[in-house]
C-alpha cells in the first residue's frame, strides 16, 4: 500500500511525531490525554495528496487495500471527530488536507474556489490582498479549515452578514470510495430534487473527504467597528436580544455574556494604566451607583458592525434605542473588542489552567426563543447540584447567547472545575458534561448549533433524528461508502 | 382496499369528476389534453384523510395492499409532477392534501405548525387576521399549497425579505412507507449530521408525503410601496440588478422584464382615463424624446419595498442612486404595481390564448451573474432560429430576471406560438422547449431555480446531479419506498 501511494507520488509518513499530531483535536480528553497519558490507537501513516485527483487516486488504493481513510484539517475538532477507533484493526491513514490553495477568484459572480486544507486565517489575508473576504470566523478560524468548516456544518461569529457555512457554499465536491460526489453547475439556487450538498454538510468525515469548494466572498467592507452595552441583568439582555433579532437589525456578530462570564472578564484584562484607570473607574461607578445595577447581576452584549458607513450608523442606533428599552446603557467600544476577542483568548487559557489543576470546556446548543433563559438556568442550576453531589468545592459554569435567528438563538455553555482530591478528573468532567447534554435536550435545546456530533455526542443523535433518520444515514453510508474505508466511527458508531 | 380506508373513516371517492381533477397540473400538456383529448391515465381513487395520523394509516395501508399514492396539493405543478404514470398498472390513489389548518400560530418564536394542504391565499388570511405573513409569494399563491412548496423547493417573489421555502422551514415531517421522517427539535439552526429536510425538500412526491411542516412568520410590515425603473435597455437594466445586488440592497421583489414583455405588458393594460393617458403619454414622451429611450430596446424593472418606513425610504434612495448610475429613470408606482400583478394575470391568459390558436409555456433557470446576459440572448435566438426552421411565422419569445443573489439570477422565460398551419402544435412545443432547455444548460443555467423537475425535466437529471447523485437519490428511495408505492415517476423515472 505505501509503496503504491509513493508511486503514485503521493507524500507520506510513518515517523511517530507525524502521527501524534494528527491522532487527536482539542477536546479536554485530547488535551488531557496528551499531557498525562498515551492514546489508545494513533494513525499509522499520514498522507499528503497535493489535489483533488491525488486524493481520487488515495482514495481508490485506499478501498482495494482496505485502509481506513481519517480526514484531518486543522484539527480543531471538539467531537472527538479526527481520534482513531480504538478497536479500529485496519490500517489507519490521516489524510492531512494540505492542498491549500485559492484556485480561482470571480470577483464578478463573488466567488472563491478553494481547496479543502485551506486554513481560516491563510484564506482571509489571500482574500484581503485582493480586496475580499469569506466573513467565515468560527472561533477556531485561525487554524480550522475549508473542508472541517463543510464537515461539520460550521457557523462564523459574523453569519448575521456573510451567513453560515451552509449559506456561503456554492458548490462542493466530496471524493467517495464509489466516486466522486459534485454538481454539474454553479449557480445560486436550484430545485433539482433532493438536494446533495446537505448530505457532504455533517458529514464529518464519514461519508468521503471534501476536496474542493466553491464559497461566496464579499468586497471588504468600508467600515468596522466594535461596541458593548451593559444591561441590569441577563433577561433584559436577552429580551433586548430577541427584539433586534425580530426587527432583523442585528449587526455582523451581536453576543451577550452572562454575568459569571462578564466578571471572569473582567479579571482578565490587561492592566490599564492612569488615565485608563479613572475613566473605567468613572464608567463603574455611573453604571453601580447612579443607575443602580447590580454588580453581581449585570451582563454585558458585544457588537461588531460591518458594513458600509451609513448602514453602520444606522444600525448602531437602532440598536442603542431598542437597548435603551431594556435599560440597556452603552459601555463603549473597547469593551465590545475585549468581548469579541475574549473568545479566542479562552481556548489558550484552557491548557494554561491544566497547569492548575483546572479542567474546563465549553459545549453549545441551539434553542427557540422562549426556552433560552430556562434552558441557561437549568443547565447551570444541573451543574451546580451535580458538583456538589461530586464534591467539587471549585467550580466555575457560565454562558453566552453568541448567535440570534429569527426563531431562536445559540448558546454556549463554559463549565469548569478545580480537580484536586477529585479521583478522576477526566471521567468527571465527562460524566458530568454528559448530565449537562441530557438537561439541553430536555430543555429543548438541540444536541449541537454547529460542533457536530462526532464521537462524543454520538450517543444522543438516533433520538434528534428519528428510527427512519438514522436508517436513512445508514442506506447513505452504504451507498458511499460500502466498505467503511472512512471508518471514523463518528455520527453513528453502530456501523462499525 | 377502499372497504380498510372506509372502515378507518376515511374519505374517499371513486367518481370520475373527481378523478379527473386530480390527473393533472397546469402545463401546457395538461390545459392541452383538457381541452383536446383524453388523458391516458388518471387516479383510480381520491382520498381526504383529515389529518397527519390519518396519513400515516393510509399509507400503512397502501403499502400492504401494494396501492401507489400520489399526493396532490394546490395542483398547480408545470412539470408533470401529478400526472399518472401511463404504464402504471397497479391501482393509483390520488392523496388530496385536505389537511388545511393553521395548527397553531406561536408569536414569540415567530412559528406557525401547519398542515400541509393549506393554499396560499388561505393561509395568508389567517396570518393577516393575527397580524403576521409567511411573506411566500410564488407566482401561483393563490391555488398552491404548503406541502407542495417544500415538495418542490418553491421560491416566492418577496424572498429577499422572507427567504425561498427552505429558509422558512423550521421543521417537517414526512410520512413514507418505512416510518416518519422527523427531527426532535424545533430549533433555528443546528449542526447534527446530514440535514435529512434537504431530502423531503424537492423529493416531488416520491419519498412520502408531507404532512406537517412548522414555518417562520414576520409582523406583517408597517409599510408596503411598488416602484418601477425604465433603462434603455435589457444589459443596462441587468447591470443595476447585479449592482444592487452586490450592495445588497435588493427590496423585497426587484425584477427585470426585457423589451418584448414590456411591450407585451403595454397591450394589457387596462384602459386609462383621460387624465392617466395624458400623464402616460407626457411621460412616454420625456422618456423616448427627450432622454432619446428606443422603445424596441427599453426595459423596465419593477420594485416591492415592505419594511418600516424608514427602511423603505432608504432602500428606494439607494436603488434610485444606483439605478440612475446605469441609465434607469423611475417610472412610478403604478408601473410597478401592474409589472407585479402581470405575472398573476399570465396565467389566465395563457387559458385564453389558447382559443385563438396560441400555445404559450414559461419556464425558468438559474444562472451564475456573468453568464445571465448570455444565456438570455442564447436561448431567444436558439428559439427563433428553430421556430423559423418549423415554419412558424407568427411567435413570442420574452424573458425576465425575477430573482437577485449574491451569486446569479433566476431567469424565466415566455414562449408562445400561433399554431394554426403547424401538425402538431403540442408535440412542436414540447420539442422547442427541449431544445431551449439545452440551450440552457449549455449556457450554464440549472435545470431548474423553483419549479423543480417532475417527469418533464426527468431525463436531464442525472447530467445534472453526477452518476453517484443519482445512486445516492436511488438508494434514498429504496430505503423510505422500497416498494414504490410513492410511484408517480418524478426526478428519476428509472425506478419504475
Amino acid at each position: 500500500f505505501l509503496d503504491e501511494l509513493r508511486r503514485l507520488q503521493i507524500s507520506v509518513s510513518v515517523d511517530g511525531v507525524d502521527r501524534l499530531i494528527r491522532s487527536h483535536g482539542h477536546t479536554l480528553h485530547d488535551i488531557f490525554v496528551l499531557r498525562e497519558g498515551t492514546f489508545e490507537r494513533i494513525p499509522d501513516v499520514v498522507a499528503w495528496p497535493d489535489c483533488h485527483d491525488a486524493v481520487v487516486k488515495l482514495v481508490q488504493l485506499a478501498q482495494k487495500h482496505d485502509v481506513v481513510i481519517i480526514p484531518f484539517g486543522g484539527g480543531t475538532s471538539v467531537s472527538g471527530a479526527v481520534s482513531c477507533p480504538p478497536e479500529e484493526s485496519r490500517t489507519i491513514l490521516a489524510l492531512d488536507t494540505s492542498q491549500n490553495r485559492i484556485l480561482w477568484l470571480d470577483q464578478e459572480n463573488l466567488v472563491a474556489c478553494c481547496e479543502c486544507g485551506i486554513v481560516g486565517q491563510d484564506l482571509e489575508r489571500e482574500l484581503r490582498q485582493q480586496g475580499f473576504t469569506s466573513g467565515h470566523e468560527p472561533d477556531s478560524y485561525e487554524f480550522s479549515s475549508l473542508g472541517g468548516w463543510v464537515a461539520t456544518r460550521a457557523s462564523g461569529m459574523k453569519k448575521n452578514v456573510y451567513g453560515n457555512i451552509e449559506d456561503l457554499l456554492v458548490h462542493v465536491r466530496m471524493v467517495t470510495p464509489t466516486g466522486v460526489l459534485e454538481k454539474s453547475c454553479q449557480v445560486p439556487r436550484m430545485s433539482c430534487g433532493p438536494d446533495f450538498n446537505h448530505i457532504i454538510l455533517g458529514s464529518e468525515g464519514t461519508l468521503g473527504v471534501i476536496t474542493e469548494v466553491i464559497i461566496k466572498v464579499r468586497p471588504l467592507p468600508q467600515c468596522k467597528k466594535y461596541g458593548s452595552i451593559v444591561f441590569p441583568n441577563f433577561e433584559s439582555g436577552l429580551q433586548s436580544m430577541r427584539e433586534i433579532a425580530k426587527q432583523r437589525c442585528q449587526p455582523a456578530s451581536i453576543r451577550l455574556m452572562d454575568n459569571e462570564q462578564f466578571q471572569f472578564g473582567q479579571t482578565l484584562r490587561p492592566v490599564p494604566g492612569y488615565f485608563g484607570l479613572l475613566l473605567e473607574g468613572l464608567k463603574k461607578i455611573y453604571i453601580t451607583k447612579i443607575k443602580g445595577f447590580d454588580v453581581n447581576q449585570m451582563c454585558v452584549t458585544t457588537l461588531v458592525f460591518e458594513g458600509d458607513a451609513k448602514e453602520v450608523e444606522l444600525q448602531e442606533k437602532r440598536i442603542y434605542e431598542i437597548a435603551a428599552k431594556y435599560g440597556g446603557i452603552p459601555a463603549g467600544e473597547k469593551n465590545g473588542e475585549r468581548g469579541y476577542t475574549l473568545t479566542f483568548v479562552i481556548a489558550y487559557i484552557r491548557d494554561l489552567a491544566l497547569e492548575y489543576d483546572i479542567v474546563a470546556e465549553s459545549f453549545e446548543t441551539s434553542v427557540a426563543w422562549d426556552r433560552t433563559l430556562s434552558l441557561c438556568c437549568n443547565v447551570k442550576h444541573r451543574l451546580k447540584k451535580e458538583c456538589e453531589a461530586a464534591g467539587i468545592k471549585h467550580y466555575l459554569i457560565m454562558c453566552r447567547v453568541t448567535q440570534t435567528y429569527d426563531v431562536g438563538s445559540c448558546v454556549y455553555f463554559y463549565f469548569a472545575f478545580k480537580w484536586n482530591g477529585v479521583g478522576n478528573p477526566l471521567a468527571t468532567y465527562e460524566h458530568l458534561e454528559h448530565l449537562a447534554r441530557d438537561e439541553i435536550l430536555a430543555s429543548g435545546g438541540s444536541l449541537s448549533h454547529h460542533h457536530g456530533i462526532g464521537k462524543l455526542r454520538s450517543r444522543w443523535f438516533p433520538s434528534q433524528v428519528s428510527k427512519l433518520g438514522v436508517e436513512l444515514y445508514q442506506a447513505t453510508k452504504r451507498q458511499l461508502d460500502p466498505k467503511n474505508i472512512f471508518g471514523n466511527g463518528n455520527i453513528n458508531n453502530l456501523h462499525l
